[in-house]
């Protein structure tokens, strides 16, 4: 077994948005040593694209109610322009990129989303990822560029979130060799203070993490990051990072950002 | 080396915009035994997308001229939704299917094409396929379908014509592999009168398409399609076959098409 660490990197809707932040993050991607997958998921184009179609969108919690009209934009937008530019770009830095969906090769199966009171429309959950077709794909030296659509097993194509397809490709390659978790965005790290870097807190574990909690010390925003972030580590991934998307060598050495645990 | 030819199959716009056509093609797509790459324009949604955004659309030759907005258009179209959604539907036919651009993994290398008198904008011309990785996927027992879009060594996507892709991928595989390149459209396949199938004309070589093309005997809009099968063969593909996208089986049987050689 390797004992590199594999990377799995999540970058953040406002990184996507910003191209002098992008710019700076894909950079910092390709000059990471090691093997790396990257999720992404659409920043705010999809929504641009509903409004200049004059389709209505509707969030609830934060998710994007997926009708077949906003499925198809979504589908075009994550899985075509984004990610297909990201791989453009990745590639012409010499790190050499394939992007993919979760529905090709299987890769990630999931299920229409039933939840009890609000009918979300075409959003998956995740059942399963392939880890060992996408350690594959890595062995032959490349990057793996992930746009957070899945497909059920009757050939649908579903809106999944990427911040927990981040999490499930985590917790399934972990089973196979070491991996890193990274949640990078526009913020240093989780923060005492949102507005106050000095703040930052360098590692949180379960038990700092209820008492944080409980005293209502942290934003509440990154409550679900954190919880997704201790659960990937009781599934077995080594540790989950949370920092600044243009800086992720540091991220990696732990001379910035919040470790999980 | 596999003497089992290796399938590269183009499918028309005509058959991705009729949804029976469409089902009925991927059902025999799946059923046909063997390795498999399948290659697909966009039919008329790239259209019908920029005339919603209003996007004014250009077309010389048949070919689109590609704007940035045109560009984005295609990417989302083309790579996104209509790749996606023939992967997801080969997936539930158990057919497992994984769908690439030729930005991945720098599977097709391209230029912007250099025209002395039309700006055709975005437009790719292709210099390089990477046949051996392709290879490799389908040695995992995949399908791939390629969606139409390139890019340079600058990081720049390129829109490329999707017949031009097919033969392409063809010549470079055929260096490989035994390959047979399909142009899979709603018609037999070549005819002397384009609306009377009983003038099929079942195989055609270089010096009949010569005699063909001096008598005026076939329809304009063919000869393109026909002087490229020509150069796939002579580049060493071992036959090309010209005929109806629902009968797969049978194209490759010799019970129909037109076969060129």
């Amino acid at each position: 077994m390797i004992q590199e660490p594999l990377y799995i990197i999540k970058v953040g809707g406002n990184i996507i948005d910003n191209d002098e932040k992008l710019s700076s993050f894909l950079i910092a991607f390709a000059a990471l040593k090691g093997r790396k997958i990257l999720v992404h998921g659409g920043g705010k184009l999809a929504t641009k694209l509903a409004n200049d179609l004059s389709v209505p969108q509707q969030m609830v919690d934060g998710r994007r109610i997926t009708d077949g009209e906003t499925l198809n934009i979504v589908t075009m937008v994550y899985a075509g322009l984004i990610n297909k530019q990201l791989v453009a770009r990745l590639n012409a830095l010499d790190s050499k990129s394939i992007g993919l969906s979760g529905a090709d090769a299987n890769l990630i199966s999931a299920h229409k989303r039933n939840h009890p009171t609000i009918d979300f429309g075409f959003v998956g959950d995740v059942d399963q990822v392939d880890a060992g077709f996408l350690l594959s794909l890595i062995e032959q030296g490349l990057n793996v560029i992930i746009a957070p659509i899945t497909q059920d097993k009757n050939g649908q194509l579903l809106n999944t979130n990427a911040d927990t397809i981040a999490q499930e490709i985590a917790k399934a390659t972990a089973k196979h060799t070491p991996t890193i978790l990274i949640y990078s965005f526009e913020k240093k790290g989780v923060m005492m203070d949102v507005n106050d870097d000095t703040t930052l807190i360098p590692a949180i574990n379960a038990e700092l993490f209820e008492k944080l909690k409980v005293e209502k010390a942290i934003f509440e925003g990154m409550i679900p990051k954190l919880e997704n972030a201790l659960q990937a580590v009781n599934a077995g991934v080594k540790k989950v990072i949370i920092g600044d998307a243009t800086a992720l060598e540091s991220l990696v050495e732990g001379k910035t950002g919040t470790t999980i645990y």
